[in-house]
């Protein structure tokens, strides 16, 4: 870590930044408190100094003087963010964007929003909701959430299967560097010349700039949705399901999974009509034109069938799928509600390993005596197992923590990932260890430098140094190739 | 220019490369003319070498040794490419990746292929075409260019509008470095962790590093398409019907747009059976399911007549859905047969200044004396003004060069870039600095300096150096704000 600024230094700190106004600075334990964690609680620290500045040219004027004075900076939106990509320094500011929260420009004719990065991600929608159009990407967060922070994560969601992650709703961003230059970045065009910073900034946890502009995308709402829901005796048999829904070429709009005790859960919590017998349930949502929603149902009946539902059931009213949708939405609450806490995991792996994976986990489940629920975008083959534990029993979390530690190698062991739309942030960057050879974390160091040379953005945060993965003692596996003994069936 | 190395020197240099087979190896004259030149055959280089390497081993070995000897390197696909990506030095090597040409593996569960970059990109979809699958970027190039140059130039094609660029069409990558390291980036999840490397990579035209395979995604063929013709009066009331459909929250496959010259050229050259006295033709292709077809065009057909069409044919079978095709894919070479040369430029624009861009570019050819046909990509707001001239004639070419600079000046001021799928190369590198401001374009050479520290990957493509800027004089005009007077109508 590098040598901080001290608590005693912090009046010196802030007479450089004498332009800013008074309310923009939050300097009392008191005030600092709130902003400790993000939504991964069990890590927390008490930030040097949270600045909440109400305009671009405040989080310029900001980070040049950060920069000059060699201060680390953290940059926050909502603060929903659950791999700790947020979590303050002791010994830096932690930048709030959440004033900066105006819808700035709604252009109908190209579908285009600017918006400022603190503006919450269902606002969006609400705002154009009048003309039929919507933002697509849904994190179950959106309530909440910041764009700006959508951005940093390249936030996902439960529609991304179809409309994609973040980076594919967005049009442009402004970003302040650490030197407080202004870059304007992206365009509405189809291949805008020059590097694609883009897709570059887009997912990189506030490592490399600051956004203080977004220009998303909006899309008409479908017409038309059609919710099929289908029960099934074992998650090996509905995870093969979603495969072959995928391989027949169709595209849901969201294609779910529950597992039994998650269903159960969510049943208990809302209930929402689901069949508490099953072992395991898909939600699969089409939509388009009536023409084309009917087809699509007919051809997504006829798969899970095949595939050896024991129920299928077809939301055609509005209340019964919003019903079927609000189990799938509440699950995580509702699954919260069975432990004193659970440790939310992210890994993805291919489709076609559903079945054998989530049989490992239940195994492991056993093996570590914590009950582990999952809830997840079965489509994208992006796992969220809940591992259920008691902070408050000795050795729990630890154990939680290790069997989280272990899935996330097993996803990377069948050539998946560390990480589907959560980030890495403090909590995933021991295993980006296992998922970069050395060789590509040191790229990624280089690009950290030429946006920030000194390091001063969101440091210890995303991408591990080489130093850190040497102490870790992984090794780096290639995908798919083997590393575990236990894992020589896959 | 750095110094580079003379021609004395290049057995000194060979001798570094005693572990490549000779037959990898051209040094003659002879053997190197056929490289001097890609699409954009107006600018012309004799190679120092030409290297043909059949193995990615062999292009680490390379690089590795152009890295220690300080010799710059230009990669070459099939040399395809329009905006002079691929033109070689004098002083550096020409690194042709056409014998890394075989597919390595299909996997149809998850529908993904991974090939060398030397695969041409239609034999990627004639080796899926069996199991109903295929690969969706198809540039007017795809019988010859390969995928490793549509990487690098981020290539489109007649349906990108609704399949995206090639950039949402691959998984994972290959790349060896100048250092001859080799990397991997990437993965077929949704959301990897980690810099965007992937998407940083696609359209870097050769200056990040070189590619030595490609995993695509490969997508199943559509069902069933329809094709609707529709003739307009003017090519104002053509634009604003493309904007219409948009509007509409229609995603066609493909919606491409004729100007009276292309369309009458073409017509001559394939007899598609156009509609002579139009002004402007709009081609509107739907895919899908059979229901989904019909009900779009449906839906298609009464936009187009609400936005003025004077004739609408709806191509119900195979041949003649093929044939209205015919027309639009032979336009180029059709145009071609009208002057001695041409010169295709590749603007983006907002969809609705459509119609007023294409009037000002039909003035300024009156006031240069040259003909300019327009056939392009009109739901993207891709634009191809083909501009005829004759070489052979003196001045026609700098006139030529002239007006097409002047109009991707006007796509800048409308709030468009200077190149949609074509890339910037030589061609169109002073207009980046229009394009962009200095801290951008500083932002861009960090950028490359992280993966290239001595600027030996495809030298003088792509970025201009701020020394260039200074020179062209020209400021950067921020989207949408006016420089020229002439453009004050927009």
């Amino acid at each position: 870590m590098r040598p901080g600024p001290q608590a005693r230094d912090r009046d010196a700190f802030l007479a450089g930044l004498a332009a800013l106004p008074e309310d923009c600075i939050l300097a009392s334990e008191e005030e600092r408190r709130p902003y400790e964690c993000d939504g991964l609680s069990a890590y927390r620290e008490l930030p040097w100094l949270v600045l909440l500045p109400r305009t671009g040219e405040q989080v310029q004027l900001i980070l040049r003087h950060c920069s000059s004075a060699g201060v680390a900076v953290v940059a926050r939106g909502a603060g929903t963010g659950l791999s700790g990509g947020a979590l303050p320094l002791d010994n830096g500011v932690l930048l709030s964007l959440a004033r900066l929260d105006r819808i700035l420009d709604i252009d109908y004719r190209n579908r285009l929003a600017r918006v400022q990065p603190g503006v919450r991600n269902l606002a969006v929608s609400e705002a154009v909701a009048g003309h039929g159009l919507y933002y697509a990407p849904d994190p179950s967060s959106q309530i909440a959430c910041s764009i700006g922070g959508n951005v940093a994560e390249n936030a996902g969601g439960v529609h991304c299967l179809k409309y994609g992650l973040t980076v594919h709703n967005i049009a442009a961003l402004k970003l302040v560097t650490i030197d407080g230059e202004l870059l304007e970045i992206g365009a509405p065009a189809p291949d805008a010349p020059g590097y694609d910073l883009l897709a570059l900034l887009t997912g990189s946890e506030g490592l490399l700039g600051v956004i203080v502009e977004v220009t998303v995308r909006l899309l008409p709402r479908p017409q038309h949705a059609g919710l099929v829901l289908a029960a099934f005796d074992s998650v090996e048999s509905a995870g093969d399901a979603v495969a072959a829904v995928i391989s027949a070429g169709i595209l849901p709009a969201g294609l779910e999974m529950m597992d039994h005790l998650a269903l159960q859960a969510a049943e208990d919590f809302v209930h929402a009509g689901y069949p508490l017998d099953a072992a395991a349930l898909l939600l699969c949502e089409v939509d388009g034109s009536r023409a084309e929603v009917e087809a699509q149902v007919d051809r997504v009946r006829r798969l899970l069938a095949d595939a050896g539902a024991s129920e299928i059931r077809l939301a055609r009213e509005e209340d019964e799928r919003q019903r079927l949708w609000a189990g799938r939405k509440a699950a995580f609450p509702a699954v919260g509600r069975l432990a004193p806490d659970y440790y939310c995991m992210d890994g993805t792996i291919p489709r076609h390993h559903l079945g054998r994976v989530l049989a490992t986990i239940d195994r492991w489940s056993h093996e570590y005596g914590l009950r582990v629920a999952n809830v997840f975008h079965a489509g994208d083959g992006n796992l969220h197992p809940l591992i259920l534990y008691d902070a408050n029993q000795a050795g729990e979390l630890e154990r939680a923590e290790a069997l989280g530690a272990r899935i996330l190698e097993l996803c990377i062991a069948v050539g998946g990932t560390i990480t589907g739309e959560h980030g890495v942030g403090v909590e995933k960057i021991d295993q980006m260890c296992s998922q970069f050879a050395e060789a590509e974390l040191r790229q990624f160091h280089a690009i950290k430098k030429a946006f920030d040379p000194d390091g001063l953005l969101n440091p210890g945060k995303a991408v591990p140094t080489l130093a850190r993965c040497a102490e870790f003692g992984r090794m780096h596996v290639h995908h798919g190739e083997l590393r575990f003994p236990e894992l020589e069936r896959f």
